[in-house]
């Protein structure tokens, strides 16, 4: 059965393909606006992981929706989850079975039990987030002896989902300081290969 | 790395097997109280399924408290889930990780993040719950792909779980009678292989 799994590059997303990958044909869908071509980092690191690459263009509404909330909230939170839910909602309508890398502890996005709920019966899929039952410990200790990551500062290390794109409208719009304000903390991981 | 992944011979510990057998040396725990030999049926399913078995006896105090609450309650709910809170921690007193079956819409046992948490927290371990991001539909299509599977009533088809153990201590006590009002749905499944 083919599961489109939402894919950004990071630990989270990966690790996700490689505990489905006996259970599902996993295909890495990455959602972008069409803003940058970061999606082609997520493109690269699906083929290193071995895996079959989509990328799904989301409108560009959402892009200016989502940017004018974070710009107003003065963080990305709200607005990273809108985003990710439209993601979900773009994969539900192509594949049978929809996942994503959130995990247990996250704090955004979260796909609570009734929006899991809400997916599955208005598009017929299965929702599968295979971290969720998992801590950041166990989930490090994984990341560790499965994949190899580099990281470093946002701008030397590109992921290939949505962030980056939102991150260069913020600045095309309101210029590098809001950048700054909205996103603080830099350290980006991308995932480049399997141990 | 070890981990004690709680056992019944069920679909849903099963299930959660596979899905870590490449991560993790997975051991499987059955918990009882020493009542019944209903554990062994439990060592031959991990015996079919290919892994090794381990039997964690709970203390006897246990089995009387909660067979008086689900005497008292009419329903076992509580009482399976303060069971299975004692048999995750008799597990994170001896494994590194420890795992089980719990699912996105169980409504007991249930763990929640807190006391999952808590758990790692004061044992030192990393707790995980391998189904907690499927639902009831995407584990039915796994199981039915992956496992073999028999049901029938609770008579005929025994698992290995301490709830045989605890019916069996409730008819001691209070009769037959009792067992079939705390205990009103007697389909019971038990997984005998792989496919």
């Amino acid at each position: 059965m083919e599961c489109g799994l939402l894919f950004s590059a990071g630990k989270d997303s990966s690790l996700s393909a490689l505990l489905l990958e006996n259970f599902y044909d996993v295909k890495l869908v990455t959602a972008h606006f069409g803003i940058t071509d970061d999606w082609q980092y997520a493109r690269d690191t699906a083929e290193a992981l071995g895996f079959p690459f989509e990328r799904i263009q989301l409108s560009d509404g959402i892009a200016t929706d989502v940017t004018a909330r974070m710009r107003e909230d003065g963080f990305p939170r709200s607005g990273i989850q809108s985003v990710h839910e439209a993601a979900l909602e773009a994969a539900a309508a192509e594949y049978d079975v929809v996942a994503d890398g959130t995990r247990r502890d996250d704090r955004v996005p979260t796909i609570s039990r009734a929006v899991a709920q809400s997916l599955e019966d208005r598009y017929g899929v299965d929702y599968i987030a295979p971290l969720s039952g998992f801590g950041r410990g166990a989930i490090d200790r994984l990341v560790e002896e499965h994949l190899i990551v580099e990281s470093g500062a946002s701008e030397t290390v590109q992921k290939g989902d949505y962030e980056t794109e939102l991150r260069a409208r913020i600045e095309s719009r309101w210029g590098r300081d809001a950048v700054e304000e909205i996103f603080p903390d830099h350290e980006q991981t991308r995932v480049i290969g399997r141990t």
